[in-house]
């Protein structure tokens, strides 16, 4: 038996206040019912504008959902940055609260970096933390770090951390490369998940753990009921559902346009606000993204209203 | 008359210990040493690995350098990061402290980001601190951060801003570029630096500020007299000399290079040490650049050595 986090996660978005601070309540709000609806928290990933909030805002953000309330084993805290010394602290404060794992992202200021020095900056985190607890999972988002996790990269870490380099997430989109990633790793226990529902079917039956998702924010609901029945006979329909609305969002800028719809169900006007250098979604977007949600009769049920 | 910073900067090289710790004291010593030829101080720039020190390590070393005695108005600290917030501490403590300028990256994660982001991130920065003191150059190096200052937002930013967006780094390489700021904006006192002396007598003929270049950090006195003299007779001379050193540290990767270097004129071994994902240089990579600056007759003179 494990306890390994497996399913659906969203990389949960983060709303701001007019003055462009973490809006903690708002955040706990959208938390609560993301796991009510079954999924887990991937919080400071790269749609959680992770890469636009401080240290200091992300350990506080979190320290506030757990004394909410949220269970620490349905989160999966992005924790790389630049800096190894503030991956550290990130990871330590994960690991310190029972977090299920950590989504590390490489270090991605520096181009051309080689294996060998992505391998020492995870080593030097793994070792500084010094905690079996600790559960890393490698972020490979190329488009993003031009530092990619490597097959080679991964295998010199399982090798030398088989228990605690346990995963990772592929945001490639490259199905050929999380394929690739399954078939090497996760006969031994490494969780590869594709960064989209729409790879579920096709992951799943591969032996991928889930999916880390951006629109697992819109759709919890209708993508845990795809990662639980891919395999029954309403898997194929779960999957075109999924499909459908995750191809509306993907027709805008998925972050303002995620935001933008949560102020439709939620009633709160400032979770449309985005921090630089985002820019909110214009009102020709807006009006279309609505409509075609609206077509495909979507709704976020159960999302808390402004009251 | 202005107080305006200008000259050759060295973008200052982060000493480390085997703990891979910032070093202090070999930190305040390379400054000294650079003040006393006549550079200034770019403190965290890419050189500095400045993306791989935490925010409380870059305002720890800015205060013991202060603290040392090293003169404010010497200082250009790097202030810019993917998060605002930490762009906003960063800059408040450097304004705080006096400092000459700030030299500021434009957030560096997400890509495609449109001019009006970029143009919104500094607005929040300056707006945060609202500040007269405030001195902000842009940092164009679109290699490393996929985010263009261009000119169309050098010319909002002038616009709205223009005591305060009083310069920029040019790191691209082009000197059409270099050359388009400055036909564009230094007439009206925007001081553009290229990233090479080896753009010196080019840049200073058409009205650039100096350079802010890695390898001040080698031959300060050579830059800090070829800025000063590149229109008297020996100026093609001196543009002659410190291309030599420029192209013998080009030949290696750069940053790695350096250190190694500095280890020989200072005695301390741990100068080498990099911080991943940086990695430290080859043996056969280390001989041959040793080899070059012999031949060249290189040498850091003056430099402080282990006692």
């Amino acid at each position: 038996m494990t306890d390994r986090i497996r399913g659906a996660l969203a990389p949960v978005l983060t709303p701001f206040n007019n003055r462009l601070e973490p809006d903690t309540e708002r955040f706990i709000a959208h938390c609560r019912w993301l796991v009510d609806k079954g999924a887990g928290l991937a919080v400071f990933g790269t749609n959680s504008e992770a890469a636009s909030l401080s240290v200091d805002e992300r350990i506080a953000l979190t320290d506030e959902l757990l004394a909410a309330g949220i269970p620490p084993r349905k989160l999966m805290p992005g924790t790389g940055a630049c800096a190894v010394s503030d991956a550290v602290t990130l990871s330590r404060h994960a690991v310190k609260n029972g977090a299920a794992g950590v989504l590390m992202l490489p270090p991605f200021y520096f181009k051309n970096v080689p294996d060998a020095g992505l391998f020492a900056y995870y080593s030097e985190v793994i070792e500084r933390i010094g905690d079996d607890r600790l559960k890393v999972y490698l972020y490979h988002i190329p488009q993003f770090t031009a530092a990619p996790i490597t097959l080679n990269l991964i295998e010199m870490l399982r090798k030398r951390y088989p228990e605690t380099v346990v995963g990772a997430k592929d945001s490639s989109g490259d199905w050929e490369n999380t394929r690739a990633m399954i078939d090497h790793f996760a006969a031994d226990g490494f969780d590869v998940f594709p960064a989209s529902e729409s790879l579920l079917t096709k992951g799943l039956s591969s032996g991928a753990a889930g999916c880390i998702s951006a629109t697992v924010n819109m759709n919890p609901h209708g993508t845990v009921q795809l990662y639980e029945g891919w395999n029954s006979p309403q898997g194929e329909a779960l999957q075109v559902n999924a499909d459908v609305i995750r191809k509306v969002f993907q027709s805008a800028p998925m972050i303002p346009a995620m935001k933008r719809v949560v102020v439709e169900f939620s009633g709160h006007a400032s979770w449309s606000t985005v921090r630089p250098p985002l820019t909110a979604l214009g009102s020709a977007t807006t009006a279309s993204l609505l409509g075609q949600l609206r077509q495909a009769d979507f709704t976020m049920s159960g999302y808390p209203r402004a009251t």
